[in-house]
């Protein structure tokens, strides 16, 4: 599977000179990262694309090739297969659409042979490819101006739809996402959800995976591979397609039978895949789990200066079954000379709006340290203007003292605040912008844990 | 109630020479914003503030006030509130804390007794201020370098919580949305969230109402206003401490009883207030509700071209109850041969990846005129090489046609997709980034106009 994501050498079959053929834009994006393979454009009717040498076939090709992207007409597909058997390429990324998606079955079944015939492996086909920030495979077919590449990160996004890859990806890197390896699968016909998971599951630069699946091809296999995987790192998957409306449209997108949303839950928790009700979650939940430690129990201590924070954060971590619970009178007792008078002592802790870099210190230090206390959730509204930009230190400083505690940030605003968003998150500290978006995500990281085998 | 959002004249209580006193914060602000009005800074201690001449106390100021805010120790409040009496000033913003919520309820009953007998009305204490976006009345001691200030918009924010209200206006304000007004009202010892909705009901600035409460001082009048206000203009409300671990946490930040959360929605649900479940809704359904006209119906067609999306978009728009209903044969007819040929003409209506815009001119303009059609949810994934610049053109086009047909966009991406999501809005077309709040927005939208009365 390794030269799906970093191939020693890549044929482009279908390489264009047109700017917007996807033949075009893939070669472009594989130029302009940091790719060091070998690439060898194709094309029968033009001898250069973008400056380089083209070929008529992949058999023209005197070197050795490991992989090889196909963006030819779908009806073009059995030919070009059969090349690139000959030519002994193992492993096939199909951009083509046009195949069981639209009903053409029969297209299905010929290329596979041609795939069993010669011992490939084949991605897609309908599919948007896959991009690897380490090696810099970077073969989606849209253009860098218009979606935004992650930087190397630990999180791997395997993804059916090609779409809900690449506009996330997009928003996620915007957003100071980082991520090791990108899937797009399409419709399964041979490497599949299950094949690809498999594969990241022993991948070293891959620490949490994220599934987007429409349909899943073989279930046992799913639940077996799942159930080993989720052992090692955590999956968190997102369905489309479960509601009966929702899996009419997989159908005709990528030819998924996506059947009942309670068959796939439970699929899900007896593998101990964590299951995201929508994308947003899937990527807080993500977030959390890259960078927290395992909790010891799910009593949450929230630390804020904005009491309407607190409040907001404590029903929402009430409601899905957090405990907010008292820190120990002896915390209390240590911490109420240090705290500013009006601050109330409870959980939450509020410093109130007159909280200086100091009050937050003493308190997040001493709820790390109290007994009571397995998680916290640290609200910092940098509106009030006695917060000083040392308080990055203090968190990092905290962190680092208390490795083995959770702590997650709230951190709501503008321009402002966003700077000191990315410091923090730079410390490994997850931060969120909605309490109900912490709550729910500290919820994951703790069942992600605790769940019974 | 006028003079606390638009005053001809105020006195700042408080005004202070040091740059982190919030007397200071608040003056500097005010004399930043485009503020018509007489400022008259009040402090026995200084002879000038930020360049302006201070007064020992408001009794030393030859002119009329309208209003004061006071910002000094809690001990000198009633000494100050009884001299504005004396002086005739009306309405009072008391910014000052340290009243019932630390349980010094004497201190209560004393100024509420000076507050009754001149006949004043105050908004606080224990409370942000306000601001408003024409007048320029911004007296929010937040600094302006950490607080993004809104531009002038129709939607005004009654927020009992001044972090929940700095911190989600800054946040809003950042990503482009537009206010009216904006009130913290902190203890509401006086005026409370009725008063204040009864006001911004009859605002003719104001066309849409966001409510965060943490406690309803009385019910009964309450919902009578709510009723009357909701009949005119909509008005969502998040309720904070609506579990009994949040409700606890609300008693000590506002003095709010906060009480259990069946009775609130039900009491939202008589009103037709409609309820938001998180600060993300609260302004998710204000921005629909601000910009699209009344649907006839729930019947949703969803455009995209993302098959995963539509999928994600269906599911979600299921889950909450709207119907996805295929268009009529005519309008199939009509749209096929200028489909791309891959495209699937159901519901969704996917245009795939090769879209073109002129291929979304024909898709939404047919799809408006159907008459099994009352609301289109437009996906547009900008990362797909084909659609140009124009697309705004003809997403303004279509709604100029059709103005009665709600459209609601999702469009999800990072730096190139935000400019055009930037256009879109101003188009008066609310836009999302993840098909759930999408979903839920068009929810509340039809909710909110075929609410059984």
């Amino acid at each position: 599977m390794k030269p799906f994501f970093a191939p020693a050498s890549v044929a482009i079959i279908g390489a264009s000179r047109h700017p917007q053929k996807v033949g075009n834009v893939i070669l472009k994006n594989l130029l302009n990262a940091h790719f060091k393979g070998k690439i060898y454009p194709i094309n029968p009717s033009t001898a250069t694309v973008l400056d380089l040498p083209c070929y008529p076939s992949v058999l023209a090709v005197k070197e050795k090739i490991e992989t090889a992207i196909i963006s030819v007409p779908s009806s073009l597909t059995p030919q070009v297969l059969e090349q690139c058997g000959q030519k002994g390429i193992k492993n096939i990324i199909m951009v083509t659409a046009g195949f069981s998606e639209i009903g053409n079955k029969e297209l299905d079944q010929n290329i596979l042979s041609i795939i069993k015939k010669y011992g490939m492996r084949m991605v897609g086909p309908n599919c948007l490819g896959t991009l690897d920030t380490y090696s810099g495979f970077d073969n989606l077919f849209l253009p860098r101006s218009r979606l935004t590449r992650p930087d190397p990160g630990v999180i791997s996004f395997i993804c059916q739809s090609g779409a809900v890859g690449s506009a996330t990806l997009d928003l996620l890197s915007k957003e100071g996402m980082k991520f090791a390896k990108f899937v797009s699968y399409g419709n399964a016909l041979d490497v599949d959800e299950s094949d690809l998971l498999h594969y990241l599951g022993s991948d070293p630069q891959t620490k949490i995976i994220c599934l987007y699946i429409e349909g899943i091809k073989d279930g046992k296999k799913f639940m077996k591979i799942a159930r080993e995987v989720a052992k090692k790192k955590p999956v968190i998957a997102i369905k489309g397609g479960i509601t009966n409306a929702g899996a009419k449209a997989a159908l005709s997108h990528t030819a998924s039978l996506a059947g009942a949303a309670g068959i796939y839950k439970a699929a899900f928790k007896q593998s101990n895949v964590i299951f995201a009700e929508n994308l947003e979650d899937l990527f807080n939940y993500a977030k959390i789990l890259e960078k927290c430690p395992r909790p010891k129990g799910p009593r949450v201590q929230i630390i804020t200066n904005g009491g309407g924070f607190g409040i907001l954060a404590t029903d929402a971590l009430s409601s899905c079954n957090m405990e907010i619970i008292e820190a120990t009178e002896s915390t209390k007792k240590y911490l109420r000379p240090k705290l500013p008078p009006e601050a109330a002592l409870h959980n939450p802790l509020d410093l109130t709006g007159s909280v200086t870099t100091e009050h937050y210190k003493f308190a997040l230090n001493a709820l790390l340290e109290d007994k009571n206390v397995d998680m916290i959730l640290l609200i910092v509204l940098l509106q009030t203007p006695l917060i000083t930009p040392e308080i990055i230190d203090v968190i990092k400083e905290a962190k680092r003292k208390h490795s083995k505690k959770p702590i997650a940030v709230i951190s709501t605003g503008g321009n402002f605040t966003d700077i000191y968003v990315r410091k923090i998150e730079d410390l490994g500290i997850p931060c969120y912008a909605y309490p109900n978006n912490a709550a729910r995500a500290l919820r994951a990281l703790y069942e992600y844990y605790h769940k019974k085998k």
